[in-house]
């Protein structure tokens, strides 16, 4: 299955993933052999408050990579309550429309409570979209929540888009999607007040990038199709800059890290909901948390520093 | 200032929950210094759905517990976005009718990003509350959000509120919060409907919770006060039952472990945004990860294995 994935095949890409999204052994078996080749695929994250237009948007930038002849995956992250749980049905009905392409695929995933940074699985289908050739990948995160900081996590390059209505919306920006922008799309440019949104925006990001590159804010239009060729264009210029500055590896090992985290993550809360404990003398140490002769500050520091021997 | 928080003055407990709430050294070597005297109170997670009526139902427990002639601690924490930032406004002023209560102290507290379990500040400020004699120490969520698990985490006693309501709300609940419940509560009970969920309510724990104790669902009106003094006694009742069966103690050493998690993340979360990483030869292994000569997996598990040593 995997040579099948490496080979192009739609059908093996398809099962693997639904391998990775059960977190069975089969797929992390396939992900571990199928890692040496990725690192290739352009990872573009798409991020805002819900009703920017996300989804919209995410369809208009497929058709502009598809117009470049590049074949594009797409990865959406539903952000549902670790509670709830489930994917997003209604994403994978939306994104029908590009069923019939071969050259783009699209997988709704559940984030399914590892908010430190993408759920492994999500990771694990980035992974898989990358070995299988396709180039760039789009996650996208779905509806309210908190998957925006794990999405920049695991993305070269960060859509932060914006609609056209000031209000919370614009303090959500604020309070933090700002700092992880690497270009603002301010959507629904035909309504009023986009203009101005882009104009609030741009003074924010010039105060906060006094230096440095500052994230261009475009106006679009993802219905009518305004300004998607320009946000294309502007999401390859920040890989080309990524790669000039050396920022690019500063970003994978970022991207490696939080990879990894989540996965340590995911193992440590398992073992945590269990009557085993983390293992060996970490158990130990846990006890002594627990009995109040270690504090837990002083057992994170005994364990970060075993993390770096 | 601990001696003074050790003696009760509810100054020195403020001024220490600020530092805590900073995230600073003196609130970090403060809650060192203390955290032996510790773990005497009961910690009771107070969740559910949003509109179910937690924090009426929070202010109705604090009132049955006064009644008790016990001194009671909330920590309200609010699951606001990771973005968002910034602690529940309403919430502290929702909470003023005790304020000239000695014996009552509320602290309402931002999430701040740290899901995998509660973040370090709330877990200090729950330690200081102990440490200053508060029994019980309630913690509720506030909002809707990703709160949920991590106050489970962190409490002997999980008390899951639902509404009367059908549809969504028993769906999440079904999803994930009946497996984290001690106790249920029905809230609204004078309300269509209480009665029949609470029935439904009944009927799913007897099957997930064969031969082990069953959490009673009880029907309270918070605004009336109906049945808040049966909650408030069975919240006694099942802390009585963790000791008798010696489930306290495995409590005990699950929430030092979710601490001591959520302590470790935010220290490499913090980490992998700055140029610096994890340290010593853990950020050779994410430089692998990023060359693509490791793979994340296999990262994780070296890491996972040099935390057990």
């Amino acid at each position: 299955m995997v040579e099948r994935l490496l080979g192009g095949d739609a059908a093996a890409l398809a099962r693997l993933l639904s391998h990775v999204e059960r977190g069975d052994a089969l797929g992390e078996a396939a992900v571990d052999r199928l890692y040496a080749d990725t690192g290739r695929a352009h990872i573009v994250g798409i991020t805002g408050p819900p009703g920017a237009g996300k989804s919209t948007l995410t369809n208009a930038l497929i058709g502009a990579f598809r117009a470049r002849d590049r074949r594009v995956g797409v990865v959406a992250i539903d952000p549902s309550s670790p509670i709830a749980g489930g994917a997003a049905l209604g994403d994978r009905i939306r994104m029908g429309e590009w069923h019939a392409d071969p050259g783009v695929f699209v997988r709704s995933m559940a984030a399914r409570g590892h908010p430190g940074g993408l759920a492994p699985a999500a990771a694990d289908a980035i992974h898989l979209l990358d070995a299988a050739g396709f180039d760039p990948i789009l996650i996208e995160t779905v509806g309210v929540g908190q998957g925006e900081i794990a999405v920049a996590g695991a993305s070269h390059t960060v859509i932060v888009v914006q609609g056209p209505g000031f209000g919370d919306g614009v303090q959500a920006l604020k309070a933090g999607l700002l700092e992880i922008a690497d270009v603002l799309a301010v959507n629904k440019a035909d309504q009023p007040g986009a203009a101005e949104v882009a104009r609030l925006l741009r003074d924010e990001l010039g105060a906060f990038h006094v230096g440095g590159r500052t994230p261009p804010v475009l106006l679009v239009s993802a219905i009518a199709g305004d300004g998607v060729e320009q946000l294309a264009g502007e999401i390859g210029a920040h890989l080309a800059h990524l790669r000039d500055t050396g920022g690019l590896a500063e970003r994978q090992r970022q991207i490696a890290g939080a990879d990894v985290l989540a996965r340590v993550d995911a193992v440590l809360r398992g073992r945590l909901g269990g009557q085993s404990g983390w293992g060996g003398t970490a158990d130990e140490l846990l006890r002594e948390v627990a009995v109040r002769t270690t504090s837990p500050a002083a057992a994170a520091a005994v364990l970060l520093g075993r993390l770096a021997q």
